[in-house]
């Protein structure tokens, strides 16, 4: 008999579109309770919002430092296994820091901290107590990116040797052009989001998304932003050249003002015998490129899939799947892992990826602030 | 404070698909909690289901009339409040009407019956007892379906003068070639299954988006159906001429052995000053056609869509939702009905769509039957 | 060495579309030079668009019958060898007629005649005069269609038992809402435009890619037509139930009042073991399905093709072949027959699917206006 | 009354299918007519494949000087008009200066000529003379393209701030990873093909796209190739980042090694107030995208298009077109030009284009060589 693994939540009360899709996630695969939270730093909201979405009120706590103290003084059999990290940016590194130090299990929100200085800390800290690390690269739970990751590994493309990974959203134009709106948005105010907008926002999963599904690590990068307006100079566009080795190219292209862009992450890869495209847009196709043989679409859920792939999907052919399904395919490996199951490498995003996205990210702001030059990844 | 409404499951146990859909569908928005059922007829298993997705034992009952007989014993605060019906389509009859007739709320999967007369005996048995019905035609829960149906209300594309739905699978090819399996499958049996495969399966499904998205009513119909092997006469392919108004035609395709399609739902309905396409497989476009002005494809979550249709939308545009979102807005109307809310017509399919279903059902074997002749609906 | 062939064109003058389409056609694989042409009914303009369009004009002449007349006084060697019609569907059955029993090769529009008998009376004029004759139904030379032929005659599908043909256009609603416009144009009037207005003028096409695709005879039909106001009865739209075996069905939809539709030709068949699926809009993608395994489009142009579907293609997979290169298809396939070169079944509609349309049309009306039933085809 | 241009061919015989493209082009809008010719280098080739294609055999020429010395004796009114030059690449240069010379109009294919200093020397040749000159970059022939340059030109999309332009060709890969073959094609030997592989073949319509369809000028580059073999450096992939102004970016992405990609054309502007994206494998499609309103898919041949796309679609919406079309446009352009009518902007690509290519093609190189280091066009 499997117990349901006991969930504790940190931020995502009232609207917050974070806090439903990790919800939902939880539940979708009968793994998981929520047994206590933090979701608003007023107390009165945090209770009125447990009550609204019916969580017993007992274990909602007034901060995070409470929820912790609490928590350790109950017994481990009833205390919070696993902590879902969902406030703001700057405050993932001492809640994840004091939670795995602690003995939690962490799954984290991306970006999994402000610095790279940070991130090695958390992974030290991870080393240290050998509990279970997650950070949501949602993406990477979908069927097909998973089976595009077991097509490489399995040779389907032979050696790759061109990557080409886009994240186009257009979602900043409603806030760029106005004067006003651009200077007090937290993401566009480095204060508050760091150093840079639109690389460390969504490039970072598109910087990702290549790691993932070629298992190459990028060696060095070269990077040019753009912004559009000289009183606000937070990068709203960049491009990433990138190189894995010397003859693997590739690039990384990314936009917050590619006008009526939704959610465009999209990732190619080209070997010497073929080639693998998907959409995020319509994320239930895998093209399969060859020169000489018919393009071929790959659909979740078939058996040709890998097993990989087939353990990311709950229902049979033709019944599209969406990002519910796909936060609830991390949620899923990070119930596999606690619970000490067998697990396929690549189930969820770990320390190892926030600690490289934090790295990409610094060194894309240091490339393009030198006058694009090449900065090689540690 | 809304209080999670407390849900019955009626079947749905083991690997069952459709009680992943439901269970999933019934957590994604916060509103249920599954405090009883009758998983599995054989009580061992029963238990040991619920044990391993974590619902509580102590309601988990021998038999659906032991649930019944027990849940009326508990003060009404606690009882169930709503039953879902996956149980085999035989049983849905009796179970539905038993649990109507002692003021229980029900979701029904579909088909509703086995035969008209019954659906028009529950039809009565709801009426009585004024408790909610859904029957689960799972589609009409996507935002853009809801979409379709707003904007011909609206008038957007003007009196509608053609309508063509189809729903095109392929499953029952590795089934109706092998003479042996053939003859054992349940869905092929008459008696099991009730007078129709394909049509009771799918059509219907086609019939009620007809319906669903027009608001019209089909008048007559006209059947053809296909069979591939003398021995097994069981439709497995069909197609229905409709008629809904002197000027209104159309039609309904659906077939079982249209190769290779997997879930291929499809609904275009053409006005006078306009087109509206949809379909299942890739649930987030809908089309929208003009003999004069450039094609639209509307998608999920603008504020260019009706109320109705962002009612069933979670994140921002560019994520793609799939069938679990789909179903999990069934449940969302279900839940607002039950608490006594405000809510659009459209939101869930009704008693009354499972009295057409089954109407459309009955009519259209009765049309092939005959020879392929015009038969009124009622 | 390929002497070009001598050309001579009825109709087609002025602005006419089918008249820019059959030059072109006839021009892009180096086979004809037109040498004589009635292009107008008014000599002067006649001779103003011979000079227009560059042909010499002097065998530009007044009417049909004074071409055939003094073509015949030209040396074989001289005279046209092969003629384009073009006119007015009338004029087809008597300048066709002539054009054979003269002994003249013959390229005919569609519509062949306007009755079934007529039909049946060219054929017996081709069968006496062994000339070649072809009907423009286009959309045959296609290279993905030829290649869709091609796989199913090869058992790629195994044996067929579904077709579902479409042709869905849009046009006439402007003309239809407008009781004036409605009442004066050629195409609803019965004196001009025959005995149907829908399924004469665009079902007939898809009927003719369910026999060209599949190589199997619809041996009866079921027919329901659809018109829009009271005072123009001529079929707008209509749905046609066909038979081809005992197991093996489909259906023919057509429709003038598909809103928004542009140019909506597309054919699916089902087999035992695959599916095939083409689309006009999309000429270049030829859809493979498989219960079993990944969908495939395949392309023009490469090896994997047929010789029939690569004898259509003039360059490099990637370039889009568009209407023009279907029809110079046809006019190449036709060359090679007038050449006496050995050429394959199927490179361009003959006299008999010239027949068959106008069977399959006239027996359509007759099952629409008897209510529904099933006739057979001859 | 319209006589036919007379048109002079080099090169194009035998087998070549940029010979086949444009003698089709030349015949699509019955403007030309072919009267001299130096098909071939052998003499009794050359005359075979005029006799093969049915052009008179007594202007063809022995070779291309010959030509020239020969037409200069006719008079003016027999004289070629224009020549279409489809030699090798290292001739287009002696042979268009002196055709330039001479008065005689030209169309040349791409690229334009072997390096930037001779592009700007027939540029001055060019307005010395005052003929007309064509560069064939044949994909601003498409009606949708057309459509994008206007639409930016009116405002449709406001301040451009993004341009993301590709061209992916797997090609390449049959040769290149077998190093006998890899030594010996004429593409990727410098001596032959000049400075470039994948960016003077690909890129640079890419290039000529970014250019055409914003209007603006590409100021200045940084450009990053790949090769797979250390026994051949020639670039078979390449990335440039492109800057137009202060903060306009974009970038231009081509390889030859994106393996199965045939003709992967594609390019995307994003604006102020909207975006707009095309693809040449889908050429008759125009996505015009906005952050607020509906996805439109602009399609040819509809009213709302503007008069340059208008001018370049000859069939009703709905009737796909193809590369022949959008080369046939390219000639239409220059014929009217020819002929000294009022024609648009952006009928034909001109001499700039071409100098321009020619500038970008060998920046990039030096930017690549110089350790990927920003260049200034001129």
């Amino acid at each position: 008999m499997a117990k349901k693994i006991r969930l504790g939540i940190l931020g995502g009360g009232g609207d917050s579109l974070i806090g439903v899709l990790h919800r939902v996630a939880s539940q979708i695969n009968d793994n998981y309770e929520i047994v206590g939270a933090v979701f608003n730093p007023n107390f009165e909201e945090n209770i009125a919002f447990a009550e609204e979405i019916d969580v017993p009120t007992n274990r909602i706590y007034k901060d995070f430092d409470t929820l912790v103290e609490e928590e350790l003084k109950l017994p481990k059999e009833e205390r919070i296994q696993v902590c879902s990290v969902l406030t703001p940016n700057f405050l993932h590194f001492p809640m994840v820091k004091k939670l795995l130090e602690n003995g939690f299990h962490v799954i984290c929100e991306k970006p999994m901290t402000t610095t790279y200085e940070e991130a090695k800390i958390l992974r030290a800290a991870q080393e240290k107590s050998g509990t279970v690390f997650a950070l949501t690269h949602t993406y990477t739970g979908y069927p097909m990116v998973r089976q595009m990751r077991e097509m490489i590994r399995a040779g389907a493309i032979g050696k790759v040797h061109k990557v080409d990974a886009s994240y186009y959203q257009g979602w900043i134009n409603s806030i760029i052009h106005d004067k006003a709106k651009r200077s007090t948005v937290w993401r566009l105010d480095p204060k508050k989001a760091g150093i840079s907008s639109c690389i460390a926002d969504i490039g970072v999963h598109a910087f990702n998304m290549v790691e993932y599904t070629t298992g190459l690590r990028i060696k060095s990068i070269l990077a040019d932003f753009n912004y559009l307006y000289d009183d606000n100079q937070m990068d709203v566009d960049g491009t990433v050249l990138v190189r894995m080795d010397k003859h693997i190219k590739g690039l990384i292209r990314s936009s917050q003002v590619a006008t009526g862009e939704e959610n465009g992450l999209s990732i190619a890869v080209y070997g010497e015998k073929g080639g693998l495209r998907w959409e995020q847009e319509n994320p239930n196709y895998l093209y399969v490129l060859s020169d000489t043989e018919p393009l071929q679409v790959y659909k979740p859920g078939h058996a040709y899939n890998s097993k990989l792939s087939l353990g990311g999907t709950k229902l049979p052919p033709g019944h599209p799947e969406g990002i519910f399904d796909s936060m609830a395919n991390i949620y899923l490996g990070v119930a596999r892992a606690i619970r000490g199951e067998v697990y396929n490498d690549g189930e969820f995003p770990t320390m190892l990826d926030g600690v490289r996205g934090m790295d990409f990210i610094e060194r894309t702001v240091e490339s393009h602030k030198n006058g694009n030059v090449w900065v090689d990844l540690d």
